[in-house]
């Protein structure tokens, strides 16, 4: 059992959960909880910390897997010290990271209707992690995001993720408008969500393979970024409301096509 | 110019910031940053701090509003103290709490088919606030929270508002279910989302006065709320994903009532 604060461990388990770049440079991220270790691929586990006071009952709610992996034991303090989250529910694990690629994301869209998210510089993590449980929940086919999009790897990118992360496909791209050129000439439309946008979102047909062109929270979409896309939609607002919530824009969008691929 | 970090005036604003209790005590609640102020009723703005180094920016972005109001300068270092965000924008006002009436929120639901989104328990400041933002950019006519609903005064739930909490009515109320019955009895279908539905949303007609119900972040409705509604309704979801966040799941709801209302 590590019951010391100095332990080497602890401090590069600390490391991981507050620096993107040892996060990139060891290919692993932190989950915490007991739902993102029931969830996590087993093959990609690659360290399991549970609490001492936490143990028992973690053998109760997630017994076989944790009987089959291997943990270390940790006491509390130390516990409290690794853990990002104010009421830790005394596990946590390193995942390594996923390397997605683009071209499977992009095979057979002409015959699969596939649905994409592309973001553009999103900032905050808990925004981006919602983005990724709305897109499993309507089946999208995959997020790309701009490098300078928030972490997905962020501990509260990952919470709010609640799981998907595992299971939606998502790239990270230097340059967004080349992306969108490629994802255009295999088929894809591109729609990008825009107050310029004459065009309400409804209006279009969504039921070919579509991606949603979604920009940061506070500046929206780059020009030379939205002029790649196929059209700007805009999701109409009344009242003085200058725009919506990234993710609210997001899942509104995707609810819409996936309510066209449904009716 | 407040330069003393035990001043009076300071400790009572950090604790308006801090404590539900002395919000309503005082029947007041702080707003930070430009756009709150600019936005906020000038009849409710009851007290208004600047910190010395943003004050000469400030006439810039809101010089009239300020130069109308009386407000008092504050020294950097105490504007950090009373400030809740990282990267303070040095403008803080105290604005008086709303107190709408719900007998007239619910006036002619008949004629006016008007939206409306009851929310149990909720317990994300940011979801709360970005409920509000989408409710106004949907033209909702008004948000019913339980009692133990986070505080809509929390001054996170202010900043994901937007500003839109100076302009959606909204009530608290001690047990929603009456509130449901009445509701219902004037004229608005009451429509629960839940994971029982059987029926999926956009199956519904919103073009009457609607409510939409939401449960709990993690527990949902509880049955006896649940049971109350005119139909349980089910937001159709893929993958291993077991619900939606409750903004996400607003948000879909809200834009669907408002999509049919405007085909």
């Amino acid at each position: 059992m590590i019951t010391s604060l100095n332990n080497k461990t602890v401090k590069e388990v600390t490391a991981l959960s507050q620096k993107g770049k040892e996060r990139n440079k060891k290919d692993v991220f932190v989950v915490e909880g007991v739902k993102m270790f029931m969830e996590a691929p087993e093959e990609r586990i690659c360290g399991v910390y549970v609490s001492r006071s936490a143990e028992q009952g973690l053998f109760e709610t997630c017994g076989q897997k944790l009987a089959e992996l291997s943990y270390e034991l940790v006491s509390d303090e130390v516990f409290a010290k690794m853990s990002d989250t104010m009421t830790p529910q005394g596990i946590l694990c390193l995942i390594r990271q996923f390397h997605h690629d683009l071209t499977f994301m992009l095979e057979n869209v002409i015959k699969e209707r596939k649905l994409f998210i592309i973001l553009e510089d999103l900032q905050d993590p808990g925004n981006l992690g919602t983005v990724f449980r709305t897109a499993e929940a309507v089946g999208a086919s995959g997020i790309i995001m701009s490098r300078r999009t928030v972490d997905v790897y962020n501990p509260k990118t990952i919470r709010s993720t609640m799981g998907s992360v595992y299971r939606v496909p998502f790239v990270s791209v230097e340059d967004i408008s080349p992306v969108i050129k490629q994802m255009q000439e295999k088929g894809v439309s591109v729609y990008a969500a825009h107050l310029a946008g004459k065009v309400y979102y409804e209006a279009f047909d969504y039921r070919k393979s579509t991606a949603f062109l979604i920009g940061n929270e506070g500046n929206g979409l780059r020009k030379e970024t939205a002029d790649c896309a196929d059209a700007l939609i805009r999701i109409p607002m009344e009242g003085s409301v200058e725009s919506l919530n990234a993710a609210v824009a997001s899942s509104v969008l995707l609810y819409e096509a996936y309510r066209q691929r449904r009716v």
